[in-house]
């Protein structure tokens, strides 16, 4: 079968399998080298963009679905994917610029609704384990830089700018790095995670003060040597206070 | 047309006009009297109460449904009315068990889908602004205390738990109040609120320390008086700074 009898029979079995007119989309996000980064593919064939989704089995939560798509792109069975926001506008894009630009066969044959309404899910992600797969729509699947996105289509730049207020927003009352950060770190290094999801930089005594405060953290009995300044100290997370901060918040009216 | 025909011809409407298999329910929070209230509807000729809900019109976005059934039960433009939860379970709840204690007619006509997925929606308003009105499927619209509802159909008791739980959260990053309280009010006021959200006590002068911190309240000159104890001041919501924390929390970390 050539691509666009595939695409199309693809469609198909979509519009036969899963829950009509509703879709995800997960912004799976990951940390290296002081650089955000979001996990895209390249559509077939061209140089578009998108982010990883997909569709509802009939008889599948819609949770579950954004867990099996986590699984597939990344190999990673996630224990932090968490809803964001539904992209549900009547007009979400223009699909016939869209469908061009993906090189959709046109007509396109597949009975499709009119409207595709999509859940946006994001995932905080150890870019280290992560084995980025493409699926049969796509080229290739890559880490980009949140900070320099390359031609995305539908509206995934919208998703993912509101994925980013979303985790900014967080950052005032659940902690995060769990998964972004290696086993052992410096508070300088948690620092700059906050400064690049922020896009601001902080001061370092208030935000040494404020982490610490949280109880999230555990100082080892180790340093970081090597560096050009005097030896900071090596932390972990603290899981059980962790855990517990990412259900209930950082409490600052306990 | 008697109501069972009604009932019929209402869901094949919907299944004409409106996005198939999606739905929206909305936890409308008030608070009098030091008691938080949620907005609910008795379903027509039974004992069985729901959250107001609706579908969305095809050409409609979700967000605008959910606002036009807030203004249809409440007579309120809301400008807080916010997505919270998808409850997008495969069986979110026992149907025929659900149908017969609606007295739906069975077995029931309509073309409808074998699964409904939710979007939640919540919003804090002003109890005294709120005019409950009743749809045709219900007999009437009160307001019921939280702590102590009626008999919910569907998956309703656990959209109000979600919302209750995120309301709390919430609570780590977001002022709340603006809606909910009246004009003028004092800070035992304002932290009976958050008593009531929380569902425990908190230390007053921690309470008072912390909520003054937030530059989100202005002193005026002004005090209550005629109670037992010293005649403490009248405050207001600074709406400039309440806003710009609605939008980006408040900002522990700045």
């Amino acid at each position: 079968m050539n691509y666009p009898d595939q695409l199309i029979a693809y469609y198909q079995t979509v519009a036969e399998e899963c829950v009509p007119g509703l879709s995800l989309d997960c912004v799976i996000f990951g940390f290296h080298d002081t650089r955000l980064k979001v996990l895209l593919l390249r559509w077939k064939e061209t140089n578009e963009w998108c982010l990883p989704g997909g569709f509802i089995y009939k008889k599948e939560s819609v949770d579950a679905a954004a867990g099996r798509v986590l699984h597939e792109r990344t190999g990673l069975n996630q224990l932090f994917l968490q809803q964001f926001h539904l992209f549900g506008e009547a007009v979400r894009y223009d699909r016939e610029d869209t469908w061009q630009r993906q090189k959709m066969p046109m007509p396109f044959g597949g009975s499709w609704p009119d409207r595709t309404i999509s859940m946006g899910y994001y995932a905080l992600v150890d870019y280290t384990k992560v084995t980025p797969t493409a699926d049969f729509l796509s080229d290739e699947c890559v880490w980009c830089e949140v900070g320099d996105l390359p031609s995305l289509l539908y509206d995934h730049r919208q998703i993912i700018d509101v994925a980013l207020q979303t985790l900014r927003l967080q950052l005032n009352w659940q902690p995060i790095g769990l998964n972004l950060m290696p086993e052992k770190f410096t508070i300088p290094d948690l620092q700059r995670l906050y400064e690049t999801v922020l896009g601001r930089s902080l001061d370092a005594r208030n935000f040494h003060k404020k982490i610490t405060g949280l109880s999230i953290l555990t100082r080892l009995n180790e340093r970081r040597t090597g560096g050009a300044y005097k030896s900071p100290y090596l932390y972990q997370f603290d899981q059980t206070n962790y855990q517990k901060a990412l259900v209930n918040g950082n409490l600052i009216f306990v």
